[in-house]
């Protein structure tokens, strides 16, 4: 399948590199190719530079601007920033026309005028905008009505998403929501890929405000275990 | 031990008929003792009335007002619905000082003039208030700084945390949160005597914002494996 990552961070990489070894013909999308190729520090979560990465173990991936990896897509997966999310996909909407899109990204802001009354043993406990009466899963949606949204991957470590079976055997759940009955299923079938096994379907896209208001849950558990150890969540019956 | 539970609801009944069960001397507290033994209609939850329940159940069990349940008990467990916890337990902030006091409650609020942009497929999605920034047990826990506070349960069906085992043999996981040790520990040691096993301590009271915000996932979990299937979820190391 011809598949679009969009976005250079961690977790697109996981799934540059997973959908490369499964065979997809893969293409990466980011905001200026120059730009990205040109830098040589390692980015915000200490990633050594993409050009470093991508020369030293996918040379032959293309990386070119958002739009040109969307429009020969069969599948888009966002691996945008949250905060970006919104503006870079509308920019795009012509090319992300009746595509399944997968937009995994978390709407984190670290805005330090806001007050976090009791900050986490972790430092700073993070916001969400939106939350609650709202997700970005939901505005992505009604940004692009042409685009078939489906919510996935949040809930879960950016290197278990492509790899379940490191944890418990792959014996956990993933979720996925969205508006379209097959969307979710080429979703679920490329999560399957992953070696998913357990993958529930929420519903509606609206479902995406539980998956992203399940992040702080998501971080203390994370916190509770202590860093290094990689988890999931199973939905026991 | 003396245990007191604040509430006549669904949720502590759970707990009222677990803990004598147990051999527990059982306290309820209640706004107004005679105003919810006159009630002769089921509650909003169509519970039958507290006062039919308690003849029919657990005729020696006391109900009293809120601050003489709390005064003698060794333990509190508030089910006191979210809106008006604060205000509640609050009032009785003398008989809570130096107790353990467990709160389970999701503040959800449901106010019609609250815009919902994407309605549920189960109705209106309410909201909830605090959220993200803060949470009503870190609220509870600055407005009784003399109290031990510890948020439980909420992430769980209320008929669940006094039955764990009946779902997947017990092999899922609750979680605590809160200031003082000892304290979580008293709650832990509660749990066990209920049946679980997997109990994992989250850290201080700031983790409330995500078991709190955890209800839309648990809201939308319960709607996708359908009305009447029961479930917990697992943290799978």
């Amino acid at each position: 399948m011809k598949i679009a990552v969009l976005g250079t961070g961690g977790g697109a990489r996981s799934h540059i590199a997973k959908l490369a070894e499964l065979g997809h013909d893969v293409v990466v999308g980011t905001r200026d190719p120059q730009a990205t190729l040109a830098r040589t520090e390692p980015d915000m979560m200490q990633n050594p530079p993409y050009g470093q990465w991508l020369a030293e173990h996918h040379p032959d991936i293309p990386l070119v601007t958002f739009g040109e990896a969307a429009a020969d897509a069969d599948l888009v997966i966002s691996g945008i920033d949250g905060h970006n999310a919104v503006a870079a996909l509308t920019a795009i909407a012509e090319q992300l026309k009746g595509k399944v899109l997968v937009d995994y990204a978390c709407p984190f802001i670290y805005n330090p005028d806001i007050e976090h009354p009791w900050p986490t043993p972790w430092g700073v406990n993070p916001i969400l905008d939106p939350c609650d009466s709202d997700s970005l899963g939901e505005q992505i949606q009604r940004a692009l009505p042409a685009t078939k949204v489906v919510k996935a991957f949040v809930t879960q470590e950016q290197a278990t998403v492509v790899d379940p079976k490191a944890i418990g055997g792959g014996d956990h759940t993933m979720f996925v929501a969205g508006q379209d009955a097959d969307a979710k299923q080429a979703v679920t079938d490329l999560l399957k890929s992953y070696g998913w096994s357990d993958i529930l379907d929420l519903g509606d896209i609206v479902a995406a405000r539980g998956m992203e208001m399940y992040a702080h849950m998501h971080g203390a558990i994370g916190f509770a275990l202590g860093f290094g150890t990689h988890f999931g969540i199973k939905v026991v019956r």
